[in-house]
């Protein structure tokens, strides 16, 4: 069986230390977020995870949900561990007071969504599904839907559901079927059939508010006839109390590769009843809302299933005795030498180790960019936030799935045959991993995202305010000889990324062919040189906390060990991603699509 | 569902235009092997794989195996297609007619064994065991356990097993608890647990012949004790016939992340009665006979389960109608374009498709060494065969796994979120060719092989008639202007792999650590460019026959533009495993190991 231990250290070390979030927040007027609550909130989350969500995981995986007459069935534990955590007031972390939340740090609640989703990723989705629901409703939603649905969804009494995908549609929203017919009283009846529901239809909580897109009758063809709906499973009456249950019903769950506890529906919407969410036709606009929020989500979960991979790997690797070191034997009285000292082994886990390290700080950094966007007094501050963000949400989604991934499959690799056992469960992270790489956006469409719009919306404001960023960085260590190593590998990944948006420019804005077939090579040069930010930064707190004598000086060491295996044994791969960007387009599609 | 169509057109390009297979087989004696026969061979297997294997290979995976009292029943419809599998006489392709075999190539073994993996890889591992027992009992055998055994195996009429791992030994087989006892009547009663024991206890055919190692009582510790029995699930009587059950039982069959039609047993040695093959403390040896026979298979079965992937993904990529093309649409009486039109799904695709064609053209070349080494008359081609074959089972093992196995998770991602569903067969492929990164030597013991045992053995004799090998190719071809971009990349690969391997010799050798930390790195050096010195040939090969005027040319205009893919798009990549290399082991073992 498995283990868990939230990475609190480093958690606590990028968050006090890196990011300074106790003074962000409070420079936001967040001046609840001190940094004891922080460190309460870290320990008592650490342990929900740990001891409530973890022990339920594997289990989970294979009982998965069960489907009888309509009614879903989620494995055992999953209802009592759901009660623990709404009462908890987990899934109100960083919601608005005005409807119960705790008004917390969105970075703070980053966080806390790392361990829940690496000790349960199947769990974690049931509340993660309702942070999104609440996200488009608080902003394009009426005040009545506000004032009806909120405060449910923050304390968790009900979840949410996002409804895009349908049969023969997923990335392509303007083929969407599913219909709205307006009704006298100013609702719509909703027909239709969507699938890939997540938490679609479950026994956690009595009420499911599904958001729909669907095209009122009437409306434009394609994207721009395309409305958001707000279907309740069960109507609600003005006082708040559920009426009569809607006609949306579950005809199916899928039998997938992974994440076998959280539902996956066929939903089918037989004239339910369903209200308006923002404005008609603009409904795609309020998706994104949820889409946006839900990515830096999903790229979380791939941090979060290498974290915990990483984590048992290296538990089985000082375990493991097999052969002896090449140096000679390091445990004379053993039989053999644990295998964590074969330098194969080390460089598994030390990739793993770098990518969780530095994507955890990224990935904060990127989140508290997202509290800065919602609580700044600065416009120009919530505008170099909402330009960062833009950029970074397609680069972590993408990487930091990707390359989740690839670490839980490495990490699985460390255990021999006993990683294929199901039991072991380090097969499950990489099933349960596989998914972030392909839903809210695939991967491929987030590089397309970055490089067809992200660059070039509002004449690149977006990709100069990242360069600034890392201009500012080189500048402000310019005389730090100790760190050297990371600011000149910095500089050199600044240097690929300015030659391949070079190139772009020159020969993406021509042929757009060239600016897609080069998408997810640029999009990895963007994440490896802002992973080389990351990390110049990681390791100039580490050097100035060990100038300063710090007690944990080990903890200190290892960050700039890691940091400089990064420079050695990551970062190098820009050179490979440029090589490949400026071959463009030609050798890929040479081929005829008829000779595929 | 998901569809196999064997890829004839390209196997007889590797086997008949780029390998010559019947001149070569002729020059070995091997003159049953003609051009037609080989291309008979061909279309009844593929009848095999397309008809029999590949209908029941999502099922036997829903269905998986099971064990009631001792007894493994496969799924569905596994005996029948066993009792077609074995009366075609498929099992005795390559093997010595002396047994009932038919002695044909094993070059034109692989080239069926590939379809009938890609079909059913669950399936074909159970006939697959049995080369490996046939191929350690034909040369270390006894004359009687060879006229017993031999063409039971040879007839599939038996299925044979290989049996190493124990719990807490899977790598370090000196570890190997598993005793046997000398009996009066030259037997031995062998004792202990093995674990992972794949195709261990099923009902396709009514004897098992297990291949067991363990230590002969009073046997020294460590490798230098152990040696190699066959001990048969039922007693075999001098006449043949089947006598007493021996004392060997299955405890459990493991829940794996795939293969779950093949049935992977804890066996229970409990006194079964055994008889050595080989000598005794020999047993290593004689076992790695099976595992280099094994190791080639499972190459193969990386390239498989990659091409089965690749041919689904782009059927699906051509059928898939999401968006528009970006350069304007391309099926504009459809309300969408098909995805291949897309370069990032054209990108996926081109990865997988030159990985297949570039890593089935290296596997058969190798292969045809295994038959050179078998058959050659001349010892000076047997030893160049050999050592060709020492070098390149590692490295096939390993990068034929590694990429065959990201091939199915790339296909896979075209698929979208119905990827991840499991009706569609995709994640079925990515679970399956996980295993065979793990088993059979983990990939990691594989690039130690290369590095610490292959390169050194012999002078370094193998190394330099690899090189010797590329050399003479880029002599051939000095003149060839239409071919210069393929021999200017083999001549950069060569360069780095020089590079590389001067930089092992000099640290590598006074630092065993530094030898190991890069030997992954050197791995991929030397497959990426043996898949150079590979693709110049096969480039070539095209070239001759459309400069001749070829009918196909549409076959050879894609083959060398998939060859240039492989230029422009995967070998670059040589640059960064030099310059990885080139950072040691310090960067990864800086961490302490009580750290992780």
């Amino acid at each position: 069986m498995p283990s868990y231990k939230a990475p609190l250290r480093d958690m606590r070390f990028v968050l006090h230390e890196y990011l300074d979030l106790p003074g962000e927040a409070a420079k936001l007027g967040l001046t609840d977020a001190t940094a004891d609550l922080i460190d309460a909130v870290l320990e008592e989350g650490a342990k929900l995870a740990e001891e409530v969500l973890q022990p339920i995981n594997l289990p989970g995986d294979r009982q998965g949900c069960r489907l009888e007459n309509g009614v879903v069935t989620t494995p055992d534990g999953f209802k009592e561990a759901y009660k623990t955590y709404t009462e908890g007031g987990w899934g109100g972390l960083a919601s608005d007071p005005a409807y119960g939340g705790q008004g917390l740090p969105r970075t703070l609640a980053t966080a806390f969504g790392e361990m829940s989703s690496a000790a349960n990723m199947a769990f974690s989705m049931y509340p993660g599904l309702s942070h999104g629901a609440y996200a488009a409703i608080s902003l394009h939603g009426t005040d009545e839907q506000k004032r009806l649905v909120l405060p449910k969804l923050v304390q968790g009494v009900w979840t949410g559901t996002m409804n895009l995908t349908e049969p023969h549609c997923g990335t392509d929203l303007g083929l969407i079927k599913t219909r709205a017919e307006p009704q006298s009283d100013g609702t719509y009846a909703i027909t239709g059939t969507k699938i890939f529901i997540s938490a679609g239809e479950h026994d956690l909580a009595p009420n499911i508010v599904h958001l729909v897109l669907a095209r009122i009758k009437g409306s434009p063809e394609g994207v721009k006839g395309i409305s958001l709906f707000m279907v309740p499973k069960f109507l609600i009456k003005p006082d708040g109390a559920l009426g009569a249950r809607n006609g949306v019903s579950c005809g199916s769950i899928e039998h997938k590769m992974g994440i076998h506890a959280n539902s996956t529906c066929v939903l089918n919407y037989d004239g339910a009843i369903g209200t308006l969410v923002g404005e008609a036709d603009k409904g795609l606009r309020a998706m994104f809302t949820m889409m946006n929020e839900a990515r830096l989500g999903v790229a979380m979960q791939g941090l979060a299933q290498a974290e915990i991979a990483y984590q048992n790997a290296a538990a089985y690797a000082r375990d493991r005795r097999q052969g002896r070191a090449l140096t000679g034997p390091k445990e004379k009285d053993k039989p053999a030498d644990a295998i964590i000292h074969h330098p194969d082994v080390r460089r598994m886990l030390m990739n793993a180790r770098a990518f969780a390290e530095g994507g955890r700080a990224l990935l904060y950094w990127t989140a508290l960019r997202a509290d800065q966007l919602a609580a700044s007094k600065d416009a120009a501050a919530r505008e170099m936030a909402e330009d960062l963000m833009g950029i970074l949400t397609p680069v972590l989604k993408a990487y930091l799935t990707d390359m989740g991934f690839q670490s839980t499959v490495a990490c699985q690799q460390i255990y021999g045959g006993h990683g294929y056992i199901a039991e072991n469960g380090m097969e499950q992270f990489v099933r349960d991993a596989r998914i972030a790489m392909i839903y809210e956006g695939a991967n491929g469409v987030q590089a397309l995202d970055l490089v067809g719009r992200k660059l070039a919306a509002n004449g690149g404001r977006a990709l100069l305010a990242t360069f600034a960023q890392i201009d500012k960085l080189l500048k402000d260590t310019a005389g730090n000889a100790s760190l050297k190593p990371w600011t000149d590998g910095l500089a050199g990944a600044r240097k690929d990324l300015e030659e391949a948006t070079q190139w772009l420019m020159a020969n993406g804005m021509s042929n757009p062919d060239n600016a897609a077939a080069v998408s997810n090579d640029y999009l990895y040069l963007m994440a490896l040189t802002m992973l080389a930010a990351t990390w110049t930064g990681l390791v100039a707190t580490a050097q100035a906390k060990l100038a300063k004598g710090a007690d944990d000086a080990l903890f200190y060491e290892n960050k700039i060990k890691t940091g400089r295996y990064f420079l050695t044994n990551i970062l190098p791969a820009t050179g490979l991603h440029v090589a490949r960007l400026k071959a463009g387009s030609e050798p890929l599609l040479a081929v005829p699509a008829e000779s595929f």
